[in-house]
């Protein structure tokens, strides 16, 4: 693809993700705002922190993107939508508190602003929250159609919290002996699931009324998704951290396996290799900003920074592919344009 | 009631939670163990932790009699059962780490087996397990009872999480100003919604397909919750612990606003109700075994006990004029009798 046509790409994808981020962004707040007043208010006005921190509302759009390009309406896919925005937030409150992260789009994560049980808490509600736009799925495209969706819902949020274990796991056993198999297994799970495979399957259904067959969109989504992973953890890495919204480096702070970590542990030599285990064992707060930077310059040493760039742009290249593969026959639309052009934004964005 | 009548009841309750908990463990065990064997094995492992503790199954048995009581079968209320049972443990695993408690079922809790990170994680997958069931009820009830009984879920793990924060929010201010109303409240949300009025709506909806009026129930169902919820919070005052699976006067130690500490609060003197705040408002590890012991003797010194004993009393009275209002035109049959006596029971159990 030629720079002139990149460009025009991405202005597309951003014009679209502003669009219809702007209609969930509204309808996501009304429904935040309806809130009851009791005792038991303070946990809505805690709900809706994340969401009211901004957010592009990826998942969202590409959910209703797909809707239309299936024949769908913006209308019939905007409860969807909506769910998935407030799952993304749920999931996000318990990762912080399970990833002892210590910000979250520019500022404090919820528990360190009200302690891990409150946080615990209003994950828990964000996650009741979202059920209830699929249910009112039943008065736009009745019972069976509402359950499918509920149905696709469940099954990408028991790959995530599956995600989400294997990566507890490897830090609890402090596991170094991973190889990108490992790593995409991973991600697939934790990040593709929810926020590519999921949103496409979905906004698939509700566009055919439950008519397209959905198992190839699990291809383009995991290539999708996994490139999107990559480049975010890559961001953390060297991004700007006004941008980024969490701390620069955060992962290695946390000991995150990141695909550059696996990488490292795989081409250093045993001392430094041990010397890594033995760093990403830590509690975090003892792993120092000097004992981070030294990891961080030995990727550089080993190139795992361009390594995990080169794989990113591979599955992207893996998701045009797919997506090539998949719609060469339908009519162009923005909504198609945009689909189409999200791999290469993926690795573009900042 | 004569004491034979009472005796009699108490043979009957036991007897059908013995044979109905059996079908439930039956299938929650079958259910828990068609788990996949990657490296998110031992997520499953771990959600079949507190399942595999015990416990009565009163709510999916209170389910599946109001099921049965309605004209429904075991098998129509089964698979809403076992959901039950598994939200259930999802709740417990998530309250545990909210509350710091340290004992369930007589072992240690999930957070303190191993850690906070994996204790949440875990206690997602149990709410995210919880849904499959909820799902299978498609092919056995249709789409539109399915996505029904859906419905009923959300709206009871909405009141659950809402009634815990309520509970969170006097623990964080530290409230002592807090009345019968107030504990009634959120124990209607946090307890009464999802263990008695919950099993009695989607029992009453699959046995009558939906034609049932369902308000009524609120009324029963709270009013045998709340006598559940206060004789509990009784047996964690003055129980035996083999019994109770839970540290005894654990509640104390957690700072946990019962009828009791209510009470105590309203009749002490001035002087004694700053301490008694004070102590409550102190981290738990600094609440020391002596101060819990003092707090303890000074609700004894004002009836704290006798009063919550009372209103449990009065509260499970008023669930069986409830009952006879609703149901004395029903035929008798092992299931009315069981719901009949259950308002007894609970305030019987050891």
């Amino acid at each position: 693809m030629g720079s002139v046509d990149e460009a025009s790409s991405a202005r597309l994808v951003r014009g679209l993700l502003l669009e219809y981020g702007a209609i969930i962004q509204t309808r996501l707040r009304a429904f935040l705002d309806a809130r009851p007043g009791g005792s038991e208010g303070y946990l809505y006005d805690l709900a809706a922190d994340y969401p009211a921190r901004g957010g592009r509302c990826l998942r969202a759009t590409l959910c209703m993107a797909m809707a239309r390009l299936h024949g769908g309406s913006l209308e019939e896919a905007a409860n969807s939508a909506v769910a998935l925005e407030i799952l993304h937030n749920a999931f996000l409150v318990h990762d912080d508190v399970e990833d002892e992260s210590e910000e979250r789009r520019g500022r404090p994560t919820m528990h360190l602003l009200h302690g891990v049980p409150i946080a615990v808490n209003v994950g828990d509600a964000l996650a009741v929250l979202s059920l209830r736009p699929l249910m009112d799925n039943r008065r736009s495209l009745g019972s069976r159609m509402a359950l499918r969706i509920l149905e696709e819902t469940e099954r990408a949020a028991r790959e995530s919290v599956e995600g989400q274990a294997i990566e507890l796991k490897w830090r609890w056993q402090n596991s170094v002996d991973l190889d990108d198999t490992d790593y995409l297994t991973m991600i697939l799970k934790k990040t593709c699931w929810y926020t590519t495979i999921y949103p496409c399957r979905i906004g698939a259904l509700i566009g055919t009324r439950d008519r397209a067959p959905l198992d190839s969109l699990l291809r383009f989504g995991f290539f999708l998704g996994a490139a999107f992973q990559i480049q975010d953890d890559l961001l953390n890495l060297v991004g700007d951290h006004q941008d980024y919204g969490k701390e620069i480096a955060g992962d290695l702070a946390e000991g995150k396996r990141t695909l550059m970590i696996i990488r490292l542990c795989q081409l250093a030599s045993g001392k430094e290799r041990a010397r890594v285990r033995e760093i990403l064992g830590l509690p975090r707060a003892a792993r120092t900003a000097a004992v981070v930077r030294w990891i961080r310059e030995l990727m550089d040493e080993y190139g795992c920074v361009d390594y995990a760039r080169k794989v990113a742009h591979g599955l992207a290249g893996a998701a045009q592919h797919e997506f090539s593969q998949m719609y060469s026959e339908l009519p162009d639309s923005r909504d198609k344009r945009f689909v189409e052009a999200l791999p290469t934004w993926v690795l573009s964005r900042a």
